[in-house]
């Protein structure tokens, strides 16, 4: 099978269509769509997500050392999609998606209460890699819809998240079960 | 709708399972699963993983200031999994998976012939976090498999990238598209 160069790009699979939940200087809270970002420790518990200095957020999580990375359902793709076209600078985001801001208990930002899952995060590290500067975000807590857990765990085909996919620019959902992980590649051994 | 406060842990939709391919010391190709990771930068182009220090993967990475994340399809779920249960000290990890190490020209790591999508990674950055270790990796060419471009573009639909369910730990398949980004949003403003 041939393979294509495509260069150096920002292309893998799966990215993910995350809101960013911010409070600007003026104390409204916004929110901003990113797909650059992960896990990346699991003791303490941290998430990367990164933006460009001019992002009405980037200031924001720069002054208030705090961000919420909210999970949105496959039915709201069109305001995920609406957070990343538009700038926080000319428009209350939360109000044209008729979303809800709740003020974080335990860091200074807002989440979505529409979103079945979300991460509060503190800042704790800052890290200038070109166009873009990573946040590093301890994760205080995570929520979860209490209709999209199953058996104590939250469900994944019930939180419905939206996967972004560089380069073909389009959303997809999330598709069936292929197995449990930490067991079925047992076969293999 | 009540939520359910999780605490502090590694839970968000998607997170990807890619196979983090390495030399080690002795030149032997290695693969790892990993799940923490993402893209971080658009210029220059940089991707994260996250690695715990005893892992061989680690050790290689830290040596040869390189690795590729190799996106697998979804038909290769075992493998994918095996290779996050099973130590590359131990196992020849390409061979029992049936894999084709194929040495970069741009780095000094392996990729998968068989995956259809592959990235391939200077590393650039260190950081400690605690239990892992973020690398960040300066992509230096995405690969992607001729069967799978359309109209110039890697069609996502066609690599059928696996998810990564954090604490349901499940994958998934990639599921239905949901829309054009940068356009579906449009009818909100």
């Amino acid at each position: 099978m041939g393979k294509v160069s495509l260069g150096a790009t920002t292309m893998t699979l799966p990215t993910p269509a995350w809101l960013i939940g911010t409070y600007d200087a003026a104390g409204k809270p916004n929110l901003m769509t990113a797909a650059w970002g992960g896990i990346c420790c699991s003791k303490p518990v941290c998430m990367t997500v990164s933006l460009q200095k001019p992002r009405h957020s980037y200031a924001a999580i720069m002054e208030r050392k705090a961000f919420t990375i909210n999970v949105a359902a496959e039915a709201d793709v069109a305001k995920v999609d609406y957070c990343g076209i538009v700038s926080g600078k000319k428009a209350d985001k939360f109000a044209v998606c008729g979303y809800t801001a709740v003020k974080s208990e335990l860091v200074d930002a807002p989440y979505v209460a529409e979103c079945p899952l979300t991460v509060e995060c503190k800042l704790i590290h800052v890290q200038d890699l070109g166009q873009h500067t990573m946040f590093v975000g301890e994760v205080l807590d995570v929520k979860v819809d209490a209709a999209a857990m199953k058996d104590g765990k939250p469900d994944a085909a019930a939180i419905k998240p939206i996967i972004f996919a560089p380069e073909d620019r389009h959303y997809y959902g999330l598709g069936r079960d292929l197995g449990l992980a930490f067991s079925i590649g047992k076969e293999l051994k």
